[in-house]
């Protein structure tokens, strides 16, 4: 394959999304549509031969004004980082016919996506995911956001890109642990999709995924973006494992465990509970955890850490005044299972999954 | 009149603009609605009879589980203040489901506007404006921002309100430079409605503006937003005075000038301006101006100032890569004009009217 295609469609707003080989070429056709752009990234990425080859394709375009550089990772991810990059852009020319390119990971798409929803109140974007995470997950579906000292992606908006360009090539560079990481969201996708699970498990296996995979998981978020934009309801789905896992994430300082590790030990609670509330089977919650196992992946993290999670995930998005609402499967006739979205769980069987979630030291 | 009550609609977004008596029952009536209220201000309000009326009827109502008081003024729209807040709302336990409502002048009404844009990826608010010029502007439209250290309003998105309530009776405790500061923005809808400009003058010479004064200009600024909600065209029109008037603001540092002074001066410059290019003549200047002298408010500033507002609109938002376009009067058989916009002006006519606009020490 060299590239896939893919259309998105979130109300009125159409992008395309691109999954393959030709990623710094196609920046550039890109960026010569516009007045002005600029380049949101971070040094980790810009030292990496991708990154060097989206740079040096954006400057032959010839209008991209500005680059710059957020603190690596979550680092970024804050409101005082807007204030600096806001004013970098104020400083460049940048108008509201300017486009920002966010190359990196989640981090970066979810920060520089949130400054061009926010700069001048909105100017478009364009996502150069560079990150297995990012591709699937955070530069898909306009969901922007930085971080509050309390609680991950607490300030945000709704605001898609004009286009998203993957080239899987980017993952050839990434740190092992990364590459691990971003399975973690790829192990959802299986887990809401059964039918990719044996798939994931030869990817995780051997470490490696494919374009084919990347827009196999990418349509499965894109076709239910694509049905319910703003989250009433079947949206909530792509949140499988997100409530405990934002509250081991936060329980980490954001640091000790990357996303897609506190997504996969959020997949393992989501399981973990729906078998407590007799929803699953032992046999799901195997399956699950052979995957996250193949991927290299925490399904449980020390008990202390745990019961950090827990009160954490009280500060999550999803919560309403009648307590958390939860993401979780449901065994099926013939051993398979579906996710089902709003489905309330008592404390105590939430207790019950902490402390199985939770490893003594 | 009790109260004037007015739909106002953008897009598929329709509410409530109410102007008269009873706010504090009718924001009691509307907190009701809602499970959690966090009501936002500053000080200077909450210290005055009308902000404590409305405190009481909010506590009453049994839903606000938080006051949050920015600090006064411009000082309150900054993304370090937002972040505060925004721990604030979260550790009140506030959710998407909660309904900000801002309580203050235009300052207030702007940065908690933006406050509920964000938090969360979007939450609804309300607007109770106790100033002029929140009342007849800034708590309508749907347009919230902060300001960056060099520019104002230069971060911020577009989020309607659920309902706007204005109780003149709140007017009464301004301070007299509050008072003409709203009669700048009143002044702008004489100059893009000229009928109104014989009322207006009337109420500037008596220092007093009544509910249906206030309602005649909200409702000028309503009905131009919802034929424009977004600002593609006719809705520049409410730029009128504000491209030289933010450079004012921006070059006395946001302190030296209110915003309603800056936009006074604004107004004179557009008018010197579109008679520098022959769009009008001296009379519409002097119709323009003689109303400013009325609510007291100055047509010109130091010649230093001048220059460095003309300096400082190079960072206007409403500017492209082919420079300022402007928001002007053109003289109409009869002696009237109308407003245009989108109007180019050559560098020497924007430096003509930037002296004339510029006093001698």
């Amino acid at each position: 394959m060299i590239a896939e295609l893919m259309q998105a469609r979130q109300g009125s707003h159409a992008y395309e999304v691109r999954v393959g080989d030709g990623v710094p070429d196609a920046a550039a056709a890109l960026a010569r549509e516009w007045e002005s752009v600029a380049l949101v990234s971070c040094a980790r990425v810009l030292r990496t031969p991708f990154g060097k080859r989206v740079r040096a394709a954006l400057a032959r375009a010839g209008t991209c004004k500005l680059v710059h550089v957020l603190p690596d990772g979550e680092k970024g991810k804050t409101l005082a980082e807007m204030e600096r990059a806001a004013v970098r852009l104020l400083k460049s020319g940048a108008t509201r016919r300017s486009l920002v390119v966010a190359l990196g990971g989640g981090a970066v798409t979810d920060a520089a996506g949130f400054l061009a929803a926010t700069y001048m109140r909105g100017v478009s974007w364009a996502a150069v995911p560079t990150t297995l995470l990012a591709m699937v997950d955070a530069a898909l579906g306009g969901k922007t956001a930085v971080n509050l000292p309390l609680a991950k992606n607490a300030v945000g908006a709704f605001h898609p890109p004009v286009a998203v360009l993957a080239d899987p090539v980017s993952l050839r560079t990434l740190p092992d642990r990364e590459v691990r990481s971003g399975l973690g969201e790829v192990v959802k996708y299986a887990a809401l999709r059964p039918e990719l699970l044996d798939r994931v498990r030869e990817a995780a296996r051997a470490g490696r995924t494919d374009a084919g995979l990347v827009a196999a998981c990418a349509r499965v978020k894109m076709e239910i973006v694509e049905r319910d934009p703003t989250e009433r309801g079947e949206r909530k789905l792509l949140n499988l494992g997100h409530t405990f896992g934002h509250g081991v994430e936060a329980a980490g300082g954001f640091a000790r465990y990357t996303h897609g590790e506190s997504v996969a030990v959020g997949l393992a609670f989501a399981f973990r509970l729906a078998r407590v509330l007799g929803r699953v089977d032992g046999a799901a919650v195997e399956a699950l955890e052979s995957v996250l196992a193949a991927a290299r992946l925490p399904a449980r993290v020390p008990a202390e850490v745990a019961r950090r999670a827990a009160r954490l995930m009280g500060y999550d998005k999803k919560r309403t005044s009648s307590g958390l609402q939860w993401v979780l499967p449901r065994t099926l006739a013939g051993g398979s299972w579906a996710v089902e979205w709003d489905i309330p769980a008592d404390a105590r069987a939430v207790q019950e999954s902490v402390k199985e979630i939770g490893r003594r030291p």
